[in-house]
């Protein structure tokens, strides 16, 4: 329930959320935040003994801003979020918020199954600091997740979020593709900025780009397996686990894309498809932390029921990279 | 984390949990508790401001309690569990344990994304007066979850309860279906009891029975739409959303079974298919709970974002039952 | 195109067909043909060099002749019927019909992806001699398979077959789920008169028979892995593969079922199933015919692209027959 | 059976079709025939009695023959090929061959559920005139089509063709999608020449250049609604069911992704997927063939039992023309 107090830092949330990134201006007042760019998802490093360790958060953070990044998002799935209790995911959003640099956008995932618990975290993730919260569609009735059902939802948390509000679609663990026409809908409510869409479908990607054309709408593709693709459909950039281990190739690939080296960018992206769906949909945040140890980063344990790669997973996923030339 | 304080809860949750389950021996030394029967997956009430509300909860467990049922559940799926805070989730518990009569089983679904969530969570039931725990499979990342990580997800979580531990697969609702060798790998451990089943494959469920008939492993229906059949594979009972509306049917149809009445159960099998489907797969809980605001009980509203039902909806609903001769 | 010539044969096999399934009565008139009882669907051996060998089927028909079926499929899935041409397709059915006893059905699919064709095949077939035609729903374009296409495609073929038709569903093979709503309109067609149901969805069976309970509609299941269930809300048979190998068996379990029995049913059952999956949709027909084989039958080899099973493959098919008593 | 004079035919076929399509060098001798382009995969017209309407045909592929397509794809997926007969199938590929334009590739369709089959029907539509035989995937039993069973399938085939052949691989209709490791290894047999992919997975599509870079084989997009996409990662043309009726803007869509004009690319592909879709997922043949008759074209009726639009899918399939411009 959202208290009295609680309603109190909404507001102040609110404003402070906004004059980081719109500049002061009240929702719908002017144009909405621009998040186009390549942002890593952090994983969230635990300890041998699974305590969130924010020592080497940090550490991770140092070494990620080497690289020409928009912004960092956390929680996102790659961040075991729904393995973090509500605390440690607040604390996490402000570890990252003090550690950052104060240039870029800190995007943090608040979805959680109910409107109420989404717009509470939403709002206490603002007040965190986090610029931008990236909303997750709920799943667990998602034979009930009808359009209707997800307007209502997202149109409520974005009424009530102090900050922007990104649309957060990733099929392959949600069960669920947000409607294009829901998207389509969404994308005139003037605190919804953009949509991270992890499902790989470059149709339905160009397709929510054209039909949202008239809004400032902003789509970042959710893998570096199809950036490419969709930058070249009009995406304006990418949120990608890769970006973690791969980060200077990650933007690269951005910059020959939106300098128009299609050539150069295609022979980067080709090499990047097998070490991406190594680090994603093939071992998933095990493969992506152990690619992290490699890499020069942080990688360490996932929590369980998460296990870490077994001796034959492992092979496979370092010839993924000394294939293409990663390792 | 859990604190030593929680553990010492742990062990003397563990002790009394288990003098009521298992009449006071250790898990592993004797039978384990006898969850044979039918039981309704209570809904959580809710109030016009979406509180819980604890009285029409135990109004609606006064006017179930008339019917022969084994035992509730609490927060199944049906009990929009992901839509509680813990704090709610726990106080459901102590509430339905002191509303309902004492010789019947408090069956609370616990199951949490990670393990430690799940551990902690079971343990606070149990000590908060669970008799059995439910667990649902984790399924954010399922492409992660193979046989050996729940294996070890579940190990870790009855190894830790106080209170024997149920399996719970619902792959409408998880995307997931916990492989039948992981099954047969867990009934062997002392203290998991058996497994609740909705995913409607009366093959599987026939296939767990006859894998795991050398343990005392006992297998219930998830659903009244397959109630019968589970009982002709020998299935011991059944979790059914139906039995908070039509309770003394569904009481009905099990003791046709066990009394091998089965020409009549059929008759009565048959006509419990649509109104079960209605509350369950097709209308969801806006479904189950209009039901119960037609039957005698307290439905009332959901939590966003599920919707109510429309008009339309609403009048299919209706159309299920009274087809049936049920209203 | 059905010529002049085809239509005259047509009108002969309407009336020869009725003859020996209906007892003279044009369709409509009286009783539909009674369907009740077990089938194994054949499988069409073949040649070391893939021609199809007619003698070989012929022996295992006079070694399957010894069990109490109520007769033979032909050209079900287990029957390659996909690889065979239209002129081998009517071949196997006058051999059939020549060597199977007078006192049994004949039970053939002759399912095609077009409408016209499918009625061809149809007629084509029951002047060859088949009692009943078994009509597999095209599914090549499943996207566009509506109620109302499959309501129309079924309404022609049953329109036009000199032989009653046996709806055909076996979504495993086509992706395609014979809708119950197109189900119960069929049910009413006076040339429909029943269905085989290989889904393995007990709750589907049960709403089939509840909802066509007032026409004279028989239901079958498709497999015996949940052939008591399906017995046990009202089904009047089974089409099982695991007859092949394991004829008396399943007649056996038909009989259990019959007598009310159920004890003993339930014990037989659950034995059934593993080996059941094993020659169905673990190993599909390389591992029918290698339990064939074994089992004193002629399995023999499957045309390509179908692959025989590797020895790891055998290995596990020969434990899942040998693990329950079977071999 | 292919019997003497077949295979007799099957030589002769070989050297004519290769003197066509590669120069007079034996396969594997020198480079693969070019496939570079778009085409458009013809539907095949019908009569109001259901008969190919070879005249119509001939009238379409004369209007088709005023764009730069590269060539011809007939008894593609929406030529309606499971619904014509054999003889039906290659009186289409010998008119269609004497109706183009000698200079334009004839693309034929030649797939059969056995692998036997599949190589008659390649032959005689090479003997037919066919310069490239593309071979859809065997897909009815599903289960058993792994990747060891498909490049057997491939290798027999690519064998024994007189033609180069073309793998086509479309989920949507087959259920199946053929893995990228058996592409690749099929990549390398000198008589396979490129796929047609219309799974719409742009990652995976990007996979298969870059793994089969050391190969001279290509990649046609098998929609228009990522044709963009797969230029940009490295495809060479596409089989596109719009360029049916919206040819001049595919070729068009073609000519700026190959010089370079990116950011009209853009705009023009964009306009193109809604109508796409319109034509291929959501309104399948139907919609193709209405859309046709708006557009100059013969589409007609289809074979049942594919149905008509309904009069509100036919609005639906107008607004996504003229809410693009297109009508």
């Amino acid at each position: 329930m959202l208290g009295p107090r609680v309603w109190s830092s909404v507001r102040q949330g609110l404003s402070r959320g906004l004059s980081r990134s719109v500049g002061g201006r009240a929702p719908g007042e002017g144009r909405k935040v621009d998040i186009a760019g390549i942002y890593p998802p952090l994983t969230t490093p635990f300890t041998a003994t699974s305590e969130v360790d924010y020592g080497k958060l940090e550490e991770n953070l140092q070494k990620l801003g080497a690289f020409p990044f928009k912004g960092f998002v956390i929680q996102g799935s790659n961040g075991e979020f729904p393995f973090l209790t509500s605390s440690e995911r607040l604390e996490v959003v402000s570890r990252v918020r003090q550690a950052m640099p104060k240039d870029k956008l800190l995007v943090a995932g608040s979805g959680c199954e109910s409107t109420q618990a989404t717009v509470e975290m939403t709002v206490s993730m603002a007040q965190a600091g986090a610029d931008v919260a990236m909303v997750l569609t709920p799943c667990y009735y998602r034979g009930r997740m009808s359009s209707t059902a997800l307007i209502h939802h997202y149109t409520k948390v974005a009424d009530l979020s102090p900050v922007p509000v990104m649309l957060y679609n990733v099929p392959a663990n949600t069960g669920l593709d947000l409607p294009v026409d829901a998207v389509v809908t969404l994308s005139q409510h003037p605190n919804i900025i953009g949509i991270k869409d992890s499902g790989g479908d470059v149709t339905r990607i160009g397709l929510m780009i054209h039909k949202t054309r008239r809004q400032d709408f902003q789509v970042l593709a959710g893998s570096a397996g199809f950036l490419l693709a969709s930058y070249a459909v009009g995406a304006v950039g990418g949120i990608c686990a890769l970006a973690n281990v791969l980060g200077a190739q990650v933007c690269q690939l951005e910059r020959l894309c939106l300098t128009g080296q299609w050539e150069d960018a295609q022979k980067l992206q080709l090499r990047l498809i097998e070490p991406n769906t190594a680090v994603t949909r093939r071992f998933g945040i095990p493969g992506l932390k152990k690619a992290m140890d490699w890499l020069g980063y942080y990688g360490g344990p996932c929590r369980a029921p998460l296990q870490e790669l077994s001796p034959e997973e492992e092979e496979e996923l370092r010839l993924d990279f000394t294939n293409n030339g990663w390792l």
